[in-house]
C-alpha cells in the first residue's frame, strides 16, 4: 500500500454494514472510510455524516471507481456480490466480501478465478473465526493440545426466527445460517470435508415450511482424516443466542460456553440463577467483526494472503448444497458431487 | 409378596454381581440375598462369607431352584441370559437382569413372551436412568419445562478401552457400549425412534479393526414426534468417563456436567485448573445401581410394572442392530427393518 | 489391637450416633459395633436390633466396662464427655468423641493429660477435615501449589436455625458452630492462631437475643505466620447449606463450590437454573463421617497418633472462647489471654 | 447545556485520560474533546493529532479559562486535584474527577463546599460501580431480592504490585487501592458505614515495608443496619486481578466470578483447565470507564446530581483514614472520630 492508511469503500449500510464502518473509522487506526454506496438517499446521508466520510453515492460503480480507494467492503443483498466482485477486481480494489460469496458454485469459481487473475484480495467474512472463544479452541487444536481430532460438536441456535420476508429470500436454512457452522467445522478441523448427511424438520414454525425451509437441523460431516462432526441448528431457542462448539481428539478436549452479559450468580429459595447468553450475533460477535477486519488490513499491508479467502468462501457454499440435497434424498452426499 | 424382605439369588458375583449384592445386603433395607451361583468357586466362598450369603452353588439352577428364593439377579454373560431368564420364568422368579437381554431380537421377543406368560418380573439393567443428574433431566422434559423436545445430544465417551479378548466378544460398539445411549434416547425422549444413522471410525487403536469393530461413532436418530438426537461415543476419552446429555426444545434446555471427585478450583500462573470427571462406572454409576434396584423391589412389593421393562430391553438392541445395519449399508436405516 | 477387628461401643445414638453406627457396620470392613449405651430405652431396642449389636445398656459404665469393647464412640450431650472420657480413659478404652470436648478449657487440659496418662487414643470429630472439598484443599496447600498462605477466607452458614430449646444449651454459636470453622482454620493453616476478632449480631431471628446469643458472625484470625482468616456464619441461608472455603497465597489461590445433588442446567426465557446446594449436614458431610471413623481406625490398628487429637480438640475452643470475649470488649483478643 | 454536545477539557492525558478521551470521542455521542491540558509537550500533540483536539496547553488554568469548555475531566496526580477543582468550580465547569478527591477530609470539604456555592456539578470516578458485574450485584440488591443484607465479602487483589515509585506516593493501600473497595461497601449496603476495623501485613514484597506502607489487608466494617462487610485486599495475585464481591441477606446471596478473556475449558490427562482471570483493570474495567462517564453526561443533560457525589469521595476517604487508624491502634475505629 502507498497510503499511511488503506483507504475503504464500503458498500451497503444496513445493520453489518454499520458495523464495519464504525470499527474501519472509531477502532482501527490503519484505515480510514472515504466512500460510501447506499441506495437509501437518507440512509447515506446520516451515516456520511456520523462518521465524516466524505464521498457518497446511491451507485456502488462510482464508489468502486474512484481512485482514492484502496479496498471495498461488500454489505450489500448476496445477488449482488457476483457482479460487484467482478466489477472491483477489474478495477484493481481489494475486496471484504459478506457471505455467502454467491449461491451458486458456478459463480464463485468465476468470482475466485477474476480475482486472482486482477491480483486483488479476496477475503470472505467469515466473522465467527474470530470470536475471542473460537479463535482460542481454533489455537489449542492447532497447537496439538488435544492429539487428533476425532469429533467436532458445533451447536449453533438462533434466538428467534427472522421475519417470514427474511425467510424467502434467505437461500434456506443450509445457505444462511449453518454455512457459518460449515466455515467453522473446516476453521477447527484442518482436514477436507469430503462427505455431509442432513436431517430436517419444522418445528419451530409453519411458516418455514410454506418457504420450503426448515427450521431444525442436524447435519454429520466426514473428514478425509477420519474425523466427524456434528451440528445441530435451531431458528429458535427462547433462552438466547446458543454458540458453542467442543473439539474431542486422543489427547484431549477443548469446548466452550456462551457468553453472558455479566458473571452474576442468584441464590434464593428456588435455585441458583445466572444470566442468559448474549441475545444475537450483535452482541455476541463484536469482537470478531473487529478482528476480521483487522486481520483483512493486515493482510493488505503484510501483502500476503487473507486469512480467509475465495475458495473458503466455495467450499461453505459446496457444504450448504451438499446438505440440501443430501436433505432431499436421504443419504449422505459426497462433496466431489457438488460442482 | 409374603415375606417382609424380597429374597434375592444372584447369579454371577463378576463386578457389576458385587455391587448389586452390597447394595442388597448393607444399603436396602427390604431385601436379603439368600442364594449365590458363581462358577468359579474361590470368588463364590469369598463373597458368601463376606455378605453371610447363606447357600451357594456353582449351577445357577440350583439357585433358581430354591423356594425361599423371590427373585434372581442375572449378572452372568450376555449369551446365559436367555436360558437363565426362561429357567427363571418357568420357577415363577421375578428377574433382574444385567443389559443386554440377548443379541438376538428373536430371542428377547421369546424372553418376553415367556415373562409375560409366567406372570413374573422382569427388568433391564439400565442404570444410567437412576443417575441423580439424568434423572434430573427426565423429570425437568417430563414436567414440560422445555416444551416440546427437538434436539437431543448424547456424549458418551470411555476414559480407556477395554481388554482386546473383552472386544472380540462384546458384541460391538453399538450392542456393547451405544445400547445405554439407545436407552437414553428413549428415557429422555417420549416418542418411538423410528431411524438410525450411524457413521463409524476405527481412530483410537488398530485392534478394534481387527476385531471388525469401532471405536469412534457418531448416530443421528429420529423419533415420531419429529426430534433428532445425536449421539457421539469414542472407547477413550484421556481425561476420564464423558457422559453427559443435553435436551433442547421448544420452551428451553437441560444439560448436565460431568460429575467431578471434589470441586476445588485451583489457579495459578498457568490457568484455572479443575478435577477431572470421575474415572468409570463403578465410580461415576454408584447411586444409580442402588437407584435401579430400589426401583426393581419397589415394583416387586407394590405389584406394579418395573421401571425399565423386556420391551425396554428389545428396543434397544433393535437399535443398535439398526446403527449396524446404517454403518455397513451407508444410509439410514428405519428401525422396522429389523426384526 | 489383638482383634482383627476393632470392636466398638457406641454411647449415644442420636442422628450423629446413628451415622456413625452405620459406617462403623455397614462401610467399614475392620470394625463391628459390639455394644450401645443409649438412655432412651425403645431407641436402643430398635438400633440393636436393625444393626445386630449383641449388647446394650441404658448405662455407658457397663458399656466402658465390658472387655470386649476395645474403643468407644461418644455421641452423647456435650456436658457428658467429660467424666464419660475420664472413665473410658481409665478403662483402657480408646475414644472418638463428638465436638466440643468440654466448654471449659481446665477441663479439656484434664482431658488431655487423663487420656495421655492412660495411654490410649483420643481423637476429637471434626470431621469437616475428610470432606473431599477441605480434603483437596488441604492436599493442595499442604504440597505448597499456593505458595506461603496469606489469606483464608471461610463461609459457614446453616440454612436454617436449630429449634430455642437447641439454642439455649448450644453454648453459643461460637463454640457450637464456627468451632468448626476454628478447626477449619487450623486444619489448612499449618502455623498457630495467634488473635481472634469477632463481631457478632442478631439479625435472624430475636430468640438468638433473649439466648444471650447471636446468629450472624464475621471472625478475623491472626496466624503467627503472618496470615489472616475471615471467617462468616449466618444461621440461616434460605438457599441451604453454605460451606466454602478459599486459601490465597504467594503462589496461588484454591477455592471450593458448594456440593450439590445433581449437576443440571435449566435454560429457559428467565434465565439459566441450577441445583441448589446439599441442604444440611448429613447430606452433605456424608463421606466425612465415614473418612474420620477409618482415620481413626487406622490410627488405632497402626498404633499412631490420631490425626485429630485432643489438642486440636483444645484449640479449638479456645478460639470459640477468645471469640466471645472478643464480640463482649470489642477489641482483639490474644489467644494467650484464654486459659 | 446550551450546546449539543457536551464540550469537554481534559487535564492529564496519561493512562487513565486517555481512556477518558478515548470514550469521549469515540464511544460517546453526545460528547466532544475541545481542549487538553498535559504537562509533557510530546504527549500532549501526539494525543491531540490523534483525537483532532484543537486546543491544547501545558497549564490547565488555560482549558479551565476556556469559554467552550462546558466540563473537565480531571486525570492529574491527586494532589493537584484540590487547587484545580476550586478553579474550575469558580469558573463554573461541572468537574468529572478521578480519585481520590484528595487525601485531607479538610479540603475535600472545602471542595464539596466550593462546588455547592458555585453551582457546578462534582462526580467521582469510582468507576466500578459501573462494571456490568457489580451494576448487575448492586441491581439485585437493590430490588430487594436478596431481603435485608446481612454480610457482605468483597476482594480485591492486584495481580502485581506497582513500582516503589508509585507506592512511595499512593497513600498507602487503604487510600490507594483499598478506596475503592470502601465505595464498592457503600455503593452495595445501603447503610452509613459506621465502623472501620482494619488489620495488615507486609506479606509480598519489603519494598512495602520501606515504604511504610502494607501490602496484605483484611477489614470488616460496620454498618448502621446491622450487616457487616470483610474486605480482603493483597498486592500481588498471581494468577491475575481478582475483583469479587458477595451479598447475602435474610432472602438470598448474590455473587460474582471474575471476568476472563474467553469461556473456553480444556481437559487433558492433568486435568480441567479454564481462562485465567482479565489480567488488570485496563481489560477488566474497560465498561466502567465508558459507563461512568455517560453517567456523568446524562447528569448535565438532564441536569440531575451525578450519581457519585463529592460526598461519596469524602466517606470513601474517610473510610480509608479510620483503617489507617485501626491498624496503628489495633481496634476497631468509629467513622465519627475521623473528621
Amino acid at each position: 500500500m502507498d497510503s499511511s492508511k488503506i483507504r475503504f469503500g464500503v458498500i451497503g449500510s444496513g445493520r453489518i454494514g454499520k458495523v464495519h464502518i464504525e470499527n474501519l473509522v472509531n477502532r482501527i487506526s490503519d484505515s480510514e472510510v472515504v466512500a460510501l454506496a447506499e441506495v437509501v438517499q437518507t440512509e447515506r446521508e446520516k451515516i456520511a455524516q456520523l462518521y465524516h466520510i466524505p464521498k457518497t453515492s446511491g451507485n456502488h460503480s462510482e464508489i468502486i471507481g474512484q481512485s482514492d480507494v484502496d479496498a471495498i467492503v461488500i454489505c450489500s443483498p448476496t445477488d449482488t456480490h457476483y457482479p460487484i466482485i467482478l466489477e472491483a477486481a477489474a478495477s484493481g480494489k481489494h475486496i471484504f466480501c459478506e457471505k455467502p460469496l454467491d449461491l451458486s458454485i458456478k459463480k464463485i469459481k468465476e468470482i475466485n478465478d477474476a480475482v486472482k487473475k486482477a491480483g486483488v484480495k479476496l477475503m470472505v467474512a467469515f466473522n465467527r473465526r474470530y470470536d475471542p472463544n473460537f479463535f482460542k479452541v481454533h489455537e489449542i487444536t492447532k497447537a496439538g493440545k488435544i492429539g487428533d481430532p476425532h469429533l467436532l460438536r458445533i451447536t449453533s441456535r438462533d434466538p428467534a426466527p427472522p421475519p417470514e420476508e427474511y425467510i424467502r429470500s434467505s437461500g434456506g436454512l443450509f445457505l444462511d445460517m449453518t454455512i457459518h457452522d460449515f466455515d467453522m467445522a473446516r476453521y477447527l478441523i484442518d482436514s477436507p470435508v469430503t462427505e455431509v448427511y442432513a436431517q430436517g424438520r419444522v418445528l419451530v414454525d409453519p411458516v418455514f415450511e410454506k418457504a420450503g425451509d426448515i427450521d431444525t437441523a442436524v447435519v454429520v460431516l466426514s473428514y478425509e482424516n477420519g474425523a466427524m462432526a456434528t451440528i445441530d441448528n435451531s431458528r429458535e431457542a427462547v433462552y438466547g443466542y446458543d454458540q458453542r462448539v467442543e473439539v474431542f481428539g486422543s489427547e484431549g478436549m477443548v469446548t466452550v460456553t456462551n457468553n453472558t452479559p455479566d458473571n452474576h450468580i442468584y441464590l434464593n429459595r428456588d435455585g441458583v440463577h445466572t444470566a442468559l447468553p448474549l441475545n444475537f450475533f450483535m452482541e455476541r460477535y463484536t469482537e470478531s467483526y473487529l478482528g476480521e477486519m483487522q486481520a483483512f488490513i493486515q493482510s493488505l499491508l503484510e501483502d500476503t494472503e487473507p486469512p480467509v479467502t475465495g475458495e473458503d468462501g466455495l467450499k461453505a457454499v459446496q457444504m450448504g448444497l451438499a446438505a440440501n440435497k443430501s436433505l432431499k434424498e436421504g443419504r449422505p452426499v459426497k462433496l466431489e458431487e457438488i460442482s
